[in-house]
């Protein structure tokens, strides 16, 4: 995987620019060649969104960045490449002449592709020197995170290109589908372009807006599709029956006006016998109870993930977990700021709670203690927060996935800069799980550097110190290593 | 909150025992009332699923569960509860008898409403005693974790009923979608059936398997659905031009067979003006700049989150991640056991990675020098493994969005039981940014308690710690708090 790689993109726009962000951070150079002279522009911010987020899939470092080198011929641009990526409009006599351009520089071992949504390769390739050489690479917006390329070669593609293609775009982390037969979108543009159709009746019919109709998928279907497509999820609605009983089921609906979309297939003995069949063997031997549990750990996980963009599915979580939460009743017993659920997600191959969510469950209840001082997202907005510099944690028993545990807060230091925590994590029958111990600088923001909390912080902040000053010093507290 | 709710259900499939676990877990009391002597099981069934993901949704504690009693009567379940959800099968005849059943015996205030998939409220209600009582709301499977519902009222549906059904479920964590005009198929399951009748198609003419199908859903377009939904996606795909670009570019496509479903909507000029301007409305004010950025944070979230499952796009970036990372060289230096970027959803309110993945770096390290030991997923699958009693971190420097970090690993004891590592994580510049100090145990995963580890990992891990000891004692090792 050393040896240094480089692709030409032809056509710059949204789809082209992807692409060179996908092959830049994955370590390959990449020339450009588009003659808008905005496409420079255009690319570098692509490039800076695929900087922000690629990298943050991977917990491994990618190879450093390749270069990138705009050209003014395609002559210059796709000589000596390995993989050259057609994205320019889509018009079939356009799309033609760049290729027969492309093949008059070009490697004739290189991997020449189209973005296209829609042409056919037998229909990109008319006239071409080489036909071979040609096929459908067709990503999918944002081409940098998107792992989707379909590979759609014609009659007429060598298998050696089709599979060099394959090779390729594993090597940029992109997940290949092979299609085995070309037609007009390929597979999943005409999927998207059937509910689109469908979609764009239902606003024509004054039933829903675009905002209702999106609603409607993200809240709903959407999460499913996400990570088990339509089949898969129909399979397991058909519970121990699977596809056979889903289709018995809802089979007769194909007649019925549930779409304005009525040019469907008969569905014959024969249909019923493939669909059943494909179905069976992609579940690849798992029983519908151990579908569902993936199913529920993968929606678990994603609806966690968009809590933290506070978006979709994860803004309704974040809105019911604000209802449920109130703040405790504050007297001179160390604090109980967390109450909750170990998350299913949170567990590792031990069959336990990873380490590292012991101090996410103590920086949750950090937060809370730093709301009820007034050192809540105004104060932040203000200018001033708490920066923890220093933990001390004691893994004391295993937690599993489910139980419920509770964390109180007890101030063991709140004078000026510093904020000294104890904190203890237990189970619901009161077995010390852990105990997390912190030291919190007071900071403004501005300078990143320590200073004094503003008055009405620190009032509180003594009052609480003062309060549990009387407690004594906890087990475990002031510990070492070793 | 605290005003004990109840619900009756009557029907207990797939979808009724998902409504039945949804109103356990959030704390209401349930009545199930389904002739099936099966559905007991059933419904315990899809209980234990919700049990073990619902509340993982939550970072904070649900209420006490609810009480599920089966009754033999539906004039015994219906009674004196507030919201009375029908899941029978889908026969216009059978629900409109088991509506008049349930009108015989449920409060006038109570909300009686369908799980239908796709009979209009108005037929439902034909010859029912009350049908202002009566709507649908349509759940989504699995109920107990995607948070859509159709809200869909009859026009005689009264305005109280439909206020009380939207704000019940809520209470119960869902998302209450309003639909304006009654319609076969409400919204979601028209959108579902135009891709789930091209999809037919596809597998009908021998195109794609499902599992091909399902991929191509999964890997690309699902990703986005999960997120956006269709029109905020296409939105995107226009780039400063917003929708009425994208209509302009793909406008054409919708006369061609890009799907098989072709009774498509006139694209008119009204029609383009109606879908631009709702468009920009969902848009509220975001730029798509912005937009994207959301976008692209909730794919990276999302993304991360199915490699914990390993599943779709997950088990790609996994493939990825183990092709990038190779072991490192062990001379008598610390061992490079990280490097890797900080992903954006790590980062926190102060603008810089939260405190918990300073322990989550330091973790992955720890893996990977317990994977260079042998203590690896063989070495577990065997029955032993190392837990960590105590850990003690100095955060030292902020870690901003995509930085570069790696991490040394040191062994400062290592023999028996006991693994004691001390870790430093740098930036690229070499700054130290923390310190991470770990007391290991080595385990029995049948006792969960301590034992010497087999001679395998003691001989290799007892040259890691003699080649450590001539390093120096690290800076910061043996430290307390305070």
């Amino acid at each position: 995987m050393t040896e240094k790689m480089n692709a030409a993109v032809i056509g710059g726009g949204v789809i082209g620019g992807g692409w060179a962000a996908r092959f830049l951070i994955n370590g390959w150079d990449v020339n450009v060649y588009d003659p808008d002279p905005e496409s420079e522009r255009k690319i570098s911010e692509v490039l800076e969104n695929a900087r922000r987020s690629l990298p943050s899939l991977y917990d491994t470092a990618l190879p450093a960045e390749g270069k990138l080198v705009f050209h003014a011929e395609i002559a210059d641009a796709v000589r000596d490449t390995v993989w050259i990526q057609e994205s320019v409009p889509e018009r079939l006599e356009i799309k033609q002449k760049v290729f027969s351009e492309i093949q008059d520089h070009a490697e004739e071992t290189a991997v020449i592709a189209s973005s296209t949504s829609g042409f056919k390769p037998s229909e990109l390739n008319q006239g071409a020197k080489r036909p071979e050489q040609i096929l459908v690479c067709h990503p999918f917006n944002p081409v940098y995170l998107l792992p989707l390329v379909e590979i759609v070669p014609s009659p007429k593609t060598a298998a050696s290109i089709r599979d060099r293609s394959i090779e390729l775009a594993k090597r940029i982390g992109m997940y290949p589908l092979l299609v085995r037969k070309e037609i007009d979108g390929h597979i999943n543009d005409r999927l998207q372009e059937a509910l689109w159709r469908e979609a764009l009746w239902l606003v024509n019919d004054g039933i829903a807006t675009t905002e209702e109709i999106d609603d409607s998928v993200r809240f709903g279907c959407g999460l499913r599709w996400a990570q088990m497509g339509t089949f898969q999820t129909f399979w397991l609605a058909g519970g121990e029956g699977g596809m056979r009983h889903f289709l018995a089921q809802f089979g007769p609906s194909l007649k019925w006006p549930w779409t304005k979309l009525m040019n469907v297939p008969e569905l014959t003995d024969e249909l019923i016998d493939t669909v059943a069949k494909q179905c069976d063997q992609q579940a690849d031997g798992m029983t519908p109870r151990q579908m569902e549990r993936v199913r529920d750990d993968n929606l678990v996980g994603m609806m966690r993930a968009l809590k933290k963009t506070n978006w979709g599915a994860g803004a309704t979580l974040n809105v019911h977990d604000q209802a449920l939460w109130s703040a405790p009743k504050v007297n001179k017993e160390p604090i109980e700021t967390v109450r909750r659920p170990i998350p299913q997600s949170w567990t590792d191959y031990n069959d336990h709670m990873n380490e590292s969510h012991y101090l996410e469950i103590f920086s949750q209840a950090t937060d809370r203690f730093l709301g009820m001082i007034g050192a809540d997202a105004k104060y932040i907005d203000s200018g001033y927060s708490y920066f923890t510099v220093e933990t001390h944690l004691r893994h004391l028993e295993e937690l599993k996935a489910g139980e419920q545990v509770r964390v109180t807060t007890q101030v063991i230091q709140g004078a000026g800069k510093k904020l000294h925590l104890f904190q203890r994590l237990e189970t619901e029958d009161r077995r010390l799980a852990a105990t997390g111990e912190h030291m919190l600088i007071h900071v403004s923001l501005k300078t990143r550097s320590a200073c004094e909390p503003l008055e009405s912080v620190n009032a509180v902040v003594s009052d609480y110190a003062s309060w549990h000053t009387g407690l004594p010093q906890p087990d475990g507290a002031g510990r070492a290593i070793g």
